[in-house]
């Protein structure tokens, strides 16, 4: 999974951020999208995003969310986006299927059972008396 | 994971699918959505969709899957959109998370250390022969 790192934005560097710069619009001083998304890599990120949530959507959840919590919050956008645009049907849902099929319940349930038999076996003093 | 069945639709029934309800607009005869969001349980389940993705983005990735797949696409995507709405930062990102600190790697690997343990324990002349 990317992280989230940028440096773009219009404030000091005078480029616009990623996201603006995909979008073909000014990129406001308080832009929301500045600080994630950098004025090189950003549009192509930016561009999966867009399609998938749509900026005005992103942007808004953006907003509901503290500020120190917004760079996790774009790189798992970023991470449904990316996955949704390689899978359109399952999109990062096909990961959670994946994980739960390759570590099925009862194999989980069975860890316990394995390791009360292997401490039995490997300490037969400790365990048996 | 909610299944998405749908019987809504301005086909037959007369009363618009549950996503034309919310969207408050005719429900045409070849509505994208019509044969997975109902009439009744159908808005609130396409409320959220429409909150996270947008129903224009909805739609254009419906209309590039093939008609048979749509069923599981709107099932994933009404699941990525309630995440997302319960948990703004991680969306069901946190749910693969949560299946990956499950189960760590290293929790996979040992089981067949410990299947090869148990093996030679209980079946010591089998195997030590």
């Amino acid at each position: 999974m990317a992280s989230a790192s940028g440096n773009g934005g219009s404030n000091g560097s005078g480029s616009p951020c990623g996201a603006c710069k995909f979008l073909r619009r000014k990129c406001a001083a308080d832009c929301i999208f500045a600080p994630y998304f950098c004025s090189e890599q950003g549009p192509a990120r930016f561009a999966a995003i867009h399609k998938v949530f749509g900026a005005s959507n992103v942007s808004k959840l953006l907003l509901h969310i503290p500020a120190h919590d917004r760079c996790e919050a774009v790189v798992t956008i970023a991470y449904e986006a990316q996955a949704r645009i390689r899978d359109p049907v399952y999109g990062c849902v096909s990961h959670i299927f994946a994980l739960q099929q390759q570590v099925p319940l009862y194999l989980l349930s069975n860890i316990n059972h394995a390791h009360e038999f292997l401490c039995l076996y490997i300490s037969p003093r400790k365990h048996r008396e």
